[in-house]
């Protein structure tokens, strides 16, 4: 047994049984040997930023790594910016990067670069395979540091790979996340009460998580971008923070004492001239719960228990009507929370289009919403392909913005070969709007250069064509109307579609 | 007069006028202040790899940088195959690369990340602007570095950008090639003779490089992928070291002496088991006449003056004759022989379909080369939008792998807003072919996964609708009466076209 095939045994033995990947010479052993390893499924992606923000979407579903295969330096490179959005989300995922044979590096060829610095910068874990003797120790080693929560990323020699005398690893323990301390939970028990603000994140934001905290009756909200949040119709009703820093500060008014549970101590998600990063209010105190990858639904539940909270009326099932004529930022929400099926999952890169849509949603059947937990937009497209592999029997929504779409087009390509349940729709409005927004924020002055920068007409994008020249069935709507029975008509036919929802700029 | 427009002053004081960026939030005073400095022209892309790949292309064809916009570490990330591409092509080039305020980084915001150890993979040259105060001198020296042959990073924090107080500096002297001595020279002339190659990189591929090489009486060969190599009729006859190992061993056979000019010894792209890495001949010296970087130029007319070599006859004006019939892998590049105007510039990322290009173009109308220097594919179409931007007056040929496209398809978009003479003709063979070559190459044997990952078909990729959704008129040849008729069409018009012309797969 090679190198690549004791790797991929070990890696389906320790339930990691989807790899997404845009191979290279150099991982040519490992694409042969995927052909021993029926139970590992392999996805192409013609675009290694489709791999890694795919990989994450599963991660989120399923609460397990899937595997990437990338090409080296370069390969890594392409899948950067969704791996820093997945070790945002802490997704459990695990980076195969190939190399370069051991003996083939001290030649600088051509693909030859600092692979380690580069995968450092995303990674909670970090090896390289020195030895076929030592390869599949490390494929479980990394599974299990992925499932703490963080991306793990394995550097894979090509010798490792072709080399044989392998043989497959033991699954590792699962780690369990750490539980939070009766001392702690009985001091957070000391600060709820009116002014009390809890703030939730990661797991917190389970079905579980949110009934437990609606218990304690204190504010809550959700962090601003949740890697996953189950929300709708008979779920306690919980707001996110906003993305503008005034939003937040207006949400947190009067907190006297913030409790995070599983999130983060809110910041403005930049820097703005003249304004506020930290944005707990003066005098406010902020008390932990439980830290990120801490057990924070048992300590949710453990806390609501001492307090002796009961369960809080949820939200009532509650559409918003289908909307009629030209589509605005508001009514195409609309159509979306009015036909949202049962236990959807939305992928949401919507961006500025998409401020409207927590609102239109919220009573919509119960769902789980995916979002941009980085800043690093191109995740939709991906992350929509990911959670479909993940859960084949659910609904995938889509809402991606035009600008952002641009980025990680070719996932559509993956969603069309994979057949993928994915409804996608783009909310072309044919500029970057939130920088239009950002440029007045930070209080710059633009002409028209600056306009130009941000406007993305001249040529306007058609997504109709771009879809259907990679294989998804495409259709335009420029009313609530049109998106209405497209959305509609999206969802009652198997594999992927994709709408272009024509909607004026936010600004 | 604020940071951003002390720097933009700089760059265009010292002649870096063109800026390809992708903006965000952080770099939106950067955006404003592209209004206050008239003659720096902006030229947006939809994806940073886009941006990263035009200001290679630029950089190639002028010998001066243009400046990139980058939006924080995912906007790096994005960007970093073609900065590695643009690193193996000694390119100048600067990257300005915005990042949070300085103050702002200790918060851990959510696009926070590593931008330093990001950048130091691919930047000979890398520095973080500390204070309005220092930018516009930080700006002069990274400009001074790139026109080293080198990729140079700014990492530039918003408030440098906003705060006021800055003044431009003054440009830098412009570094000049250390000069070869005459005695490395002299040494040189020792070795000439029967069983001496010259291999020529860098410089040398300039038309007075070849000329003064081919006075040298010996086998001359360019390195297998040049940043930019002039050839065609009416220059000396040089052919390039092949892709595989064995082609170049073949090459090689029988070379006693290998002189480098410009050019790093010759070694395997990639690994291959019970293959050599190395290939040099046994038994055979290396010499070097100029490192890459040094006056190689120079070091050859020295040399060529002090053997008293003559000039030889150059390559005849011939061109292949218009094919007829379903396309080849041979005739689609006969038809570019054929047709292939005065002084055009080819962007070659034609992968396995172009293969008989070379020879196809040999005795066309002398144009420029621009191969992909590191192997990061996804190089053809920005470096093309590079290109075409640098000479405005010259048609640009971009000839593009199917698979390769689909990593940077966006550039098109860029074609389309700018205008560019770009005719790009796309090699649909459907497959990564040179992945069907490589698996046996490496001795690996895959089954029907191992196919499947390396097949571009189910669903077919249609890039006439792609181009057509990016503004870029389209249509498709399955013939070379079609190709040749679309190809020449596409060249009359103003503006960017693309064939898509589909050829078999050479596996």
């Amino acid at each position: 047994m090679n190198g690549a095939q004791a790797l991929l045994r070990t890696l389906v033995d320790s339930r990691v049984d989807v790899c997404f990947g845009n191979p290279g010479t150099s991982e040519m052993h490992f694409v042969a040997a995927l052909d021993s390893v029926p139970s590992m499924r392999a996805v192409l992606a013609l675009f290694e930023g489709a791999v890694t923000g795919a990989a994450d979407g599963y991660g989120r579903m399923t609460g397990r790594p899937a595997a990437t295969l990338l090409h080296l330096g370069p390969g890594l490179g392409n899948g950067l910016a969704n791996l820093h959005n997945a070790r945002r989300a802490r997704t459990p995922l695990l980076n195969v990067v190939g190399d370069h044979a051991t003996y083939h590096k001290q030649y600088d060829a051509p693909l030859e670069s600092d692979i380690d610095s580069v995968a450092g910068s995303v990674s909670g874990w970090l090896r390289r395979s020195e030895s076929v003797a030592s390869v599949a120790a490390d494929a479980a080693d990394g599974v299990a540091a992925a499932l703490a929560g963080q991306v793990a990323t394995l550097i894979l020699p090509a010798d490792v790979s072709w080399s044989d005398g392998a043989t497959p690893a033991a699954p590792r323990p699962v780690p369990v996340p750490e539980a939070v301390g009766d001392d702690v939970v009985r001091a957070i028990a000391g600060v709820l009460g009116e002014g009390t603000v809890l703030l939730l994140g990661g797991a917190a934001l389970t079905e579980a998580g949110q009934v437990a905290a609606a218990r304690l009756g204190v504010t809550v909200f959700a962090e601003t971008f949740p890697a996953r949040m189950r929300r709708g119709a008979r779920l306690p009703a919980v707001e996110r923070l906003g993305y503008l820093a005034e939003h937040v500060q207006h949400q947190l008014t009067g907190a006297r004492h913030i409790v995070l549970a599983g999130a983060k101590s809110p910041v403005s998600f930049f820097a703005y001239p003249g304004k506020a990063s930290d944005l707990v209010p003066d005098g406010c105190e902020v008390h932990t719960l439980a830290a990120p990858g801490q057990d924070v639904v048992g300590a949710l539940e453990n806390l609501a228990d001492l307090v002796g909270g009961t369960a809080v009326a949820p939200r009532a099932a509650a559409r918003p009507a289908l909307p009629t004529g030209a589509l605005t930022v508001q009514n195409w929400a609309d159509v979306i929370g009015a036909l949202l099926p049962e236990n959807a999952i939305v992928a949401d890169e919507a961006n500025t289009s998409g401020v409207l849509l927590p609102v239109a949603t919220a009573g919509a059947p119960a769902h789980d919403v995916l979002t941009l937990t980085g800043g690093a937009i191109g995740l939709g497209l991906p992350l929509a392909a990911g959670a479909a592999v993940a859960c084949p029997d659910r609904p995938v929504v889509c809402v991606e913005a035009d600008g952002s779409a641009m980025y990680t087009l070719s996932a559509l390509w993956t969603h069309a070969r994979e057949g993928l349940n994915v409804t996608t729709v783009v909310l072309s409005n044919r500029a970057y709007a939130i920088l239009r927004m950002e440029l007045q924020r930070v209080g710059a002055t633009g002409g028209d250069k600056a306009a130009e920068l941000l406007d993305l007409s001249r040529p306007d994008l058609d997504f109709v064509s771009m879809a259907t020249g990679m294989g998804v069935p495409a259709s335009r709507a420029t009313t609530g109307e049109e998106l209405a029975a497209r959305f509609e008509k999206a969802l009652v036919e198997p594999g992927p579609h994709l709408i272009e929802a024509v909607v004026p700029a936010l600004m």
